[in-house]
């Protein structure tokens, strides 16, 4: 990952960035055709699943905030994410990336290898990609995969199950709101937001274990959970007590003026994952139970309407 | 399609956006969970073939030369093309959009009315998305298909076999000629370049008739046999005579002082597909010879070196 040095994207041109950067993703035994023709080929057994996540640059990232290393991380992890919330596991991904003229070519280079190492993470490579130039970076990940159980969609809880979560949430929301502000300490939540810890394997052990319904949180605890209470048609409520505030959150939210609980019931992005299971189910390992399921509609916290905004939203 | 209005983006927000258009994507049997969970699920029967395109504002079109149902028709047709260049077919497309927040709801609905009609074409449907909010217009279409037949690549063209391609070559490339010089004619080359008409079923015809290498047209003829000749490891020279030449890139090379089998050299975008097949071969219905496959590397016309550009790049 040494080549690059400063040429930018206009220098290399459209075929010597793809030829640069293909080099960066390692074939996997899944991969039967991979990037450099017409399209990939890839082994699956049974249905395929399919998610597709963008990441815009000044809307999802900023190159001051993060490095590319970072990026790759992130975007990779964000399709990843979404195929462990079906209680899968992802064989491959496809990228269009975007970036103007005077892009460094090292910096694209850098945001491959990060995507390399968390793709490594579940066992999945890059088959494929599409560049082009843009006026701000953008990446658009494509991730498949495959699940040995019926894919856990977000329309199953049923009333009288638990919540559960597997994963950190709040974090890289209090990352954010650290760096928003020009600071870049303490330095695990700015971690936490540049590199989300996601817990991949906890997504097909959830399916295994019986879970009724899952997502990833990337929206925010309650956006999220809300979109499990609309798709199953139930209520859920959150038990504030059972998240766990850890201490960087703590440092973060008298610094900033917020209640730490707000990170985590409202910051998305780190990619937790949160299921529901029967009430006397024995939660897999690393999940954690965090509120109920009920008659009802929408998402309460300690049984009360939580105030304030559940996630962020686009175009707002 | 009536709803929308003069709403913008920023109105509607994103949760409405993805509403508002999943309902213009019709489920088809292979969709077994589509649009609306953290992944989609599509049957498959044996390997997956997947390839992603982006199709960016002022880089791919202008939404003052495309109306946003041609623009739904030009960004499915490059995704579903390349499934058609391997021999396959499309069962799904996932499609990342990105627009300013004071786009018109109208337009993307007429663009995703846009993008079922073309999939429509091959009985394929948009099973799922991501938007954001971006500075200029982009699209990030992935397809998913499968071949009845191994998978067609670029690297199989063998010397002595012939060239031969299905469908139009030049049109889109004299629309864009025209439209660039500020006229709206002839139309038949303008529609050409806002709507290509892609030959889908010649691509599993060519690979059921033993075609060795294939690939989609979308960089410029010569350009994207150079993708074959490089990847098989052979010279390939395209007899010129044996291009058609329509009447309208004849007026268009005139108008504009061009010579007209210029625009099929080198056009990309037309999406037809090019394929070699052994010389005794009987060629499917709609496939033409247009030359030959020897020993060596890279392409002629002729026999001759072709002056020019053989196709456009990006970050030029």
């Amino acid at each position: 990952m040494t080549s690059g040095g400063s040429q930018t994207l206009a220098d290399i041109g459209e075929f010597g960035l793809i030829d640069a950067v293909a080099s960066a993703f390692a074939p996997t035994p899944a991969v039967l055709i991979g990037s450099g023709d017409d399209a990939a080929s890839l082994a699956t057994s049974g249905p395929v699943l399919v998610s597709t996540d963008l990441l815009i640059e000044r809307r999802h990232f900023r190159r001051d905030w993060s490095d590319p290393v970072d990026v790759g991380h992130r975007a990779s992890a964000a399709s990843l994410a979404d195929i462990a919330a079906m209680g899968g596991t992802a064989t491959g991904l496809v990228v269009g990336f975007g970036g103007p003229p005077d892009l460094p070519v090292a910096w694209v280079l850098e945001l491959a290898e990060g995507m390399a190492e968390e793709v490594a993470k579940v066992g999945a490579t890059v088959v494929g990609g599409d560049v082009s130039s843009t006026d701000q970076v953008i990446l658009a990940v494509t991730a498949f995969g495959h699940a040995e159980t019926e894919p856990v969609t977000r329309g199953g809880a049923r009333p009288g199950q638990v919540v559960a979560i597997a994963g950190r949430v709040g974090w890289a929301a209090a990352g954010l709101a650290v760096l928003g502000r020009g600071f870049r300490s303490p330095r695990a939540v700015v971690e936490a937001y540049r590199r989300p810890d996601v817990p991949y394997a906890a997504g097909p052990q959830a399916a295994a274990a019986g879970a009724s319904a899952m997502i990833d949180v990337s929206d925010g605890l309650l956006a999220d959970l809300g979109h499990i209470a609309a798709a199953s048609g139930v209520a859920i409520d959150v038990e504030s007590g059972a998240l766990e505030i850890a201490e960087p959150l703590e440092a973060v939210g008298s610094a900033v003026g917020v209640e730490p609980v707000r990170f985590c019931l409202t910051g998305g992005e780190d990619h937790a994952l949160a299921a529901t299971f029967d009430a006397d189910a024995a939660l897999p390992d690393g999940w954690r139970a965090i509120g109920r399921v009920a008659e009802g509609s929408g998402v309460t916290v300690d049984g009360e309407e939580y105030e304030g905004p559940a996630g962020h939203t686009h175009f707002g």
